[in-house]
């Protein structure tokens, strides 16, 4: 298909949804009349669309249709030999199977990003908004039209069919879960599909010996208290020795002016019996809540073993004033994003600037931190030539050239 | 470690190479006194290190050593917001388990990627290259030098071991298998560790209607014979029905002509049952000999069609003085390369001008084609600020400026 049938596609989506707001709301709202009661309010606030969500959804989706075309852009371009020039270009991945929890504005997103992207997509939601997906899908289907609809994007909606999804790993290419850390962990430990995600977000905060504790305190409290059931919320946040009482005191007023519940980790509560905070109920805790951690550290180099031993590789900051720290930090911490005197809640796809996201990604392969479109891409090298052989290498003279991609 | 640490180290490690060559040797000459006789001509002549192989493996090592830094560079740079600014560097991707068999020499060239890339290391060797992959191991950790060296690179040497090995998901971020295609389908099936690689290379060439014959004789010839064992040779060319027996019996005799056993398709073989060629094994298959197949179809679209329904992904070519057609197939086939007018040997990570090969991924997650050391690399989320915090959003005003990366 051409960028203008995908993108005109895209605009018959965002049209459409438009246009069957009503029969998607009546949908809707029998899904939220059943799950009202058994589920927890926050789930049903988010298994419900309103009608401003249906408008930004179809704006989502004609700004994504905006976007610079993502496939067959040229990432690199070499002379191989005189007349031999090879491209390497972006590829749609193949199919995609996303499994996301209640949210039902989740589906049209997600399936915009996959037909801007060229590729398949096997969708599976979660039961409480069966009928809601059932008439999200149907609308886009019709508006995609026959006969690549239902091809394109598929619905699975019994609720056995994950465990057999996930075995055909030679027919999906990725899994990307949009839900709990319980639903991540699952279909990382029973598929061979590369996953694209994260179970954990245990993020941490180092406040360097050479900290401003202004800004130590500013940026504590916004990666608390900003979001607090957030993946990128801090939930350790390990002092420098250096700081003394003061720097201590600092943070942890910073934090309990915010709300925050301090619990100690153990070198603290050892070291500073007579503070009284509750201990920590582990080294490694996400509270995805209110909840945080105070740890103290006597190094740099003591702040960057704890992040090893008990972080989850998602995004951790140093405070500091010291240049030469801030690189040995940012050098040092293996994680998927590592920042300098910035709160950790910028670790977001949109705050990143990527446009849609995907997801967080903390796997070391294809793709890592926030993810936009770019993760449902893989590459593909393109050679045109004029009838070249190989002939033991002596079939032409290798030039290796450079060639500007665009 | 920095830049000039690492470079050094490669240097040493490359001299210690050449000042050990004797010790090599003769660890080399038991592995190859008990193997003989036991193991295959071609594994045998694998696992002979000779003079000039110790001194071209040391050469090797100096090349990976001058390029360009892989590690910590820019690939994208971005204003957040006024002072706060985002950088996506290249990184390692932590612990690389590469099994290869018979050849020894992989053994350095492996290590020294690694070392450049700044990848921890797991080798499993063949158990016919104990000897010498023991004596290479010994050299490279004693020039690496105390306390690095084991824990940088180690070498696994028991035969149980492997199964082990693959179950080291949380441990082990990426396995390479260089070996046979039995191993690498082994270790696909076997493990939930990401492998970089292809069991099966089952290339083909399309010989359009529009082809140029003498072209199309000489890229199938050199596809075929230039090193019929290789992954990238052809193993089964599809002729345009519109060529008529022209084209058909240029093709063959192209390949006769160089000594290929010519099979035909099931397509080929009820249509023209007087040519009395052999029937191809199966629809799908590698012959990694000089046999091939040969069948014809009746379109473009049929060739894709068939490469999709019978390929490996690896590498396909159309022969075609139509640029249409020649489009065509190069969006529409969905291999790791593609290429038009050029023999599919020359896909390969020294033809592309990679520099060192990692191997070559039919996979389309991380790496796909051939992979040079960027196989070896991740990458990760740098951000620089000054206190900023996000306060739902109004804290900073995003301008998300795209910055130069150099």
């Amino acid at each position: 298909m051409t960028t203008d049938e995908r993108v005109a596609m895209l605009h018959r989506v965002a049209d459409a949804l438009v246009a069957n707001e009503q029969t998607i709301m009546e949908e809707n709202a029998k899904d939220v009349a059943e799950a009202t009661g058994k589920i927890s309010d926050s789930l049903l606030q988010r298994l419900i669309l309103k009608h401003a969500k249906i408008a930004q959804l179809a704006a989502g989706i004609r700004a994504i249709a905006a976007q610079e075309e993502p496939i067959r852009h040229v990432l690199q371009r070499t002379e191989v030999a005189e007349g031999l020039v090879l491209e390497k270009q972006t590829a749609p991945i193949g199919v995609l199977l996303v499994i996301f929890e209640a949210r039902p504005d989740a589906l049209p997103q997600i399936a915009a990003l996959a037909l801007r992207s060229g590729n398949g997509l096997l969708l599976k939601g979660g039961k409480e908004a069966a009928r809601s997906n059932a008439a999200l899908h149907r609308v886009i289907v019709d508006a995609i039209g026959a006969p690549l609809g239902g091809d394109l994007i598929a619905l699975v909606t019994s609720r056995d069919e994950i465990s057999d999804l996930l075995t055909l790993h030679d027919v999906i290419d990725l899994v990307i879960p949009r839900g709990s850390n319980e639903l991540v962990s699952h279909i990382q430990a029973n598929t061979k599909i590369p996953v694209l995600g994260h179970a954990d977000g245990i993020c941490h905060i180092y406040v360097d010996a050479a900290a401003d504790l202004a800004k130590a305190a500013a940026i504590v409290a916004d990666a608390k208290a900003d979001y607090p059931a957030a993946c990128n919320a801090v939930e350790k946040v390990l002092v420098h020795e250096g700081l003394g009482d003061e720097g201590l005191d600092a943070v942890i007023a910073a934090l309990e002016g915010v709300g925050a519940e301090v619990h100690a980790g153990e070198r603290l509560a050892s070291r500073r019996p007579s503070r009284r905070l509750p201990p920590a109920p582990a080294v490694r805790h996400e509270y995805s809540s209110l909840g945080v951690t105070v740890e103290t550290v006597p190094s740099l180099a003591a702040a960057v073993d704890h992040i090893h031993a008990h972080g989850s590789g998602h995004t951790e900051c140093i405070v500091t004033e010291d240049a030469a720290a801030a690189d040995a930090f940012l050098l040092g911490v293996d994680s998927a994003c590592v920042f300098h005197n910035a709160s950790t809640r910028f670790s977001d796809g949109f705050r990143f600037g990527l446009g849609a996201e995907v997801g967080i990604s903390t796997s070391r392969i294809h793709a890592r931190g926030p993810v936009g479109v770019e993760g449902l891409l893989t590459s593909k090298w393109v050679m045109r030539g004029s009838g070249q052989v190989v002939a033991k290498d002596s079939g032409v003279d290798y030039t290796h050239r450079k060639l500007p991609t665009s």
